[in-house]
């Protein structure tokens, strides 16, 4: 018994030295997506109200290929430097990484290049615990990954308002197929203070609704089964899981070719910026520059729209992908979540008009299932899910998201992460 | 791109392999689920309509161990022996492991012992899918190990109505803090598939509701956060994990006495029965005999129950914890898990009176945060939890199985758990 009341003893300093050290990280993440969700936000509606902007993307680029050349050359690799350092610890996330990312994220929207939020969240959440591992230098290697976990799992969950998920996605997201839970709690606790504290600044997110199959009974907390939407969902999950697949490899071989006719780094994102300028006149739509949540056009494709029936093209989701491919791989900043988000929306929209089956589930089955993919965190993404769009469909969106992940091939668009099993 | 069509067709040639091999197991086990499911309801119906049939528990008890001394010996280690195979596929399991489990479960609760209901389903599955695997003598070892894991995930998915749940608890109690995805799909196949072959025999699930804090607005799908609420989960969640630490002690403790005073393994049962007889006698209640899922008594304490104001004494959950640790360790069989859910959901109505917080909010959270702790298996019950009750919870869900998780020591009711990471 002796030795079980030391077990509780040490568990319990455990925790409390925990708190102790997540808590600021969350508050520190927490605030700094605040930060970045009101300015993208700021630089979204500017953007809307003016839209000549666009012309500046190309030179948009030079400055920030400028940054990153200037200060940034120790942090470029981004979220590879975080997943590197959280299996390796070495020489740390330099706190830099925070404001050039934030900054160059936001100049990336206000111009129009297509980009998402959660790179931008993991990396800030990443540099700001590296920052508070190196003001505690007692920290052992496996407290520093405990840490920088936490960071991630902060910078997703407060981001996305979806604590849980951050919190999984923080411990899925390293291996490929393997979880371990050593940081399972600091990565909660960081993932908790960070949503709380981002919308005790007031900022808030996106609400989606998924209703059709509900059942009326309040005492029924799953949607009744439905053998052909869970067959289509499986069909629609290899889908998504393809188009992840197909993500990952355009933007590594867009990169591969930017390099190769583009040898100034400075002038690459020039080059994608034209690009997608050139694209956007093209196909007469901005529909595809900047985050897409939203659009001021009511007719506009947005992630909101593809809940709805008509809400997107039949290729929207390739558009989509396109955009963002050129603008990420070109050397712009930014996540790539929130564009898969859309192009998974997209890509069940157009599924569900196929299939004939309920389009708000589909794309929200999209929205989680090709990011998945493209990350392999089904069951994050599972949970995601549950929080964003609430937990009648879980056997829906585990199914899409496990096939999403079975089909998305062995790579994805975290090349440090390892491979913990292999998936067939 | 050759290599990637290669892969294609191999994870195609996978998937079919897996749908085929693992359909008929959970075929099979979904029907054996439902067959358990219908005794176990009309042997408690008739245990309510003839309730002397406690007096038969000590002659029951020797029955069963009669039955397992003639025929049983070799599956005697029921849920260890499936997990053992799991790790280390060796002689495989016995098929006779499933017709014994059912009919000695349905005794035990015939009779009135105190048993639960998912050490049976899981042993049922875990045998079916064993002689599935001696149909198919070309299987590897690990795809054995995978066939297996289907099995467990069919049992609890079809036991519980949870099969998400299910898949995720076959993969997550194998070792402690770790868990891999080389059979996600099986699982998932196994487990939806036994869900709903249940479902079509027309065996239902008990519905719960949790609906306190709820927002009225259908696009909320989370519960409005509540610091006061989550801060008290924890230390509900700490409570809980205790509780399983205690009851895996006391059944492994209470054990090792039988086998010392009682020598003849056909008397301890006997000797268990006669316990639980003076301990009814002794409070005077019959609430902690049987599955204790409902009553037709609307005064007793039962799992329903405890989701109400009043609906559990104080020490409600230390007494299901009694009559069941004396009824299985004594030698009846069973399962351990809806007496979980009773102790956890006993002791969150308790909590709950305690903090001044919702009744029905901490009875979900110990129903399954005991048995999260008590399996180590948090993110399993966090899900099981979303599909019982609803996802609004989803972070009071996690945070109070991770708590348990925690504070439930590097030990459980499953004995042959590896220890995949340390919890500290």
């Amino acid at each position: 018994m002796s030795v079980q009341i030391r077990e509780l003893l040490q568990l319990l300093a455990y925790l409390l030295r925990w708190v102790l050290i997540t808590l600021p990280v969350g508050i520190a993440v927490g605030s700094a997506c605040a930060l970045f969700l009101w300015s993208l936000d700021q630089a979204t509606q500017l953007r809307f109200a003016h839209p000549w902007l666009l012309a500046g993307l190309p030179l948009a680029g030079f400055a920030i290929g400028l940054l990153y050349q200037s200060f940034g050359q120790s942090v470029e690799a981004g979220n590879n430097l975080i997943v590197d350092e959280i299996h390796q610890p070495g020489g740390g996330v330099p706190l830099r990484m925070a404001p050039l990312i934030l900054v160059s994220t936001v100049v990336t929207h206000l111009f129009g290049g297509s980009a998402g939020r959660e790179g931008t969240a993991v990396q800030m959440g990443g540099s700001l615990a590296s920052g508070m591992a190196r003001l505690l230098p007692g920290l052992e290697p496996h407290d520093v990954r405990r840490l920088l976990m936490a960071g991630v799992a902060a910078g997703f969950g407060g981001v996305f308002g979806t604590p849980v998920a951050g919190a999984i996605f923080a411990m899925e997201v390293l291996s490929m197929g393997r979880m371990t839970y050593a940081a399972f709690f600091p990565c909660l606790v960081g993932a908790i203070a960070s949503d709380q504290v981002c919308a005790l600044w007031g900022v808030g997110h996106t609400h989606y609704r998924v209703a059709s199959l509900l059942s009326a009974d309040p005492a029924r907390h799953v949607a009744p089964f439905d053998l052909r939407i869970l067959l289509l969902t499986t069909l629609a999950g290899a889908a998504f899981g393809l188009t992840s697949l197909f993500f990952a490899e355009l933007v590594h071989g867009l990169q591969a070719l930017f390099r190769k006719f583009v040898r100034s780094a400075l002038f690459r994102p020039v080059m994608g910026g034209l690009i997608v300028i050139a694209m956007t006149w093209a196909i007469g739509r901005r529909d595809y520059l900047g985050l897409g949540v939203t659009s001021p056009d009511p007719n506009a494709v947005t992630i909101v729209s593809c809940f709805q029936s008509g809400g997107a093209t039949t290729w929207s989701w390739l558009w989509k992908s396109l955009f963002t491919a050129v603008t990420l791989s070109s050397g712009f900043k930014g996540g790539e979540v929130t564009p898969l988000f859309f192009i998974g929306a997209a890509l069940g929209n157009t599924l569900a008009g196929l299939f004939g089956v309920p389009v708000d589930l589909f794309a929200a089955l999209g929205f989680v299932a090709v990011f998945a993919g493209a990350t392999n965190t089904p069951i994050a993404c599972t949970v995601m899910a549950i929080e964003l769009f609430g937990g009648e469909y879980t056997l829906y969106y585990a199914t899409a998201c496990l096939m999403a992940y079975l089909f998305s091939g062995h790579t994805g668009i975290y090349l440090s992460q390892r491979i913990g099993t292999p998936k067939v």
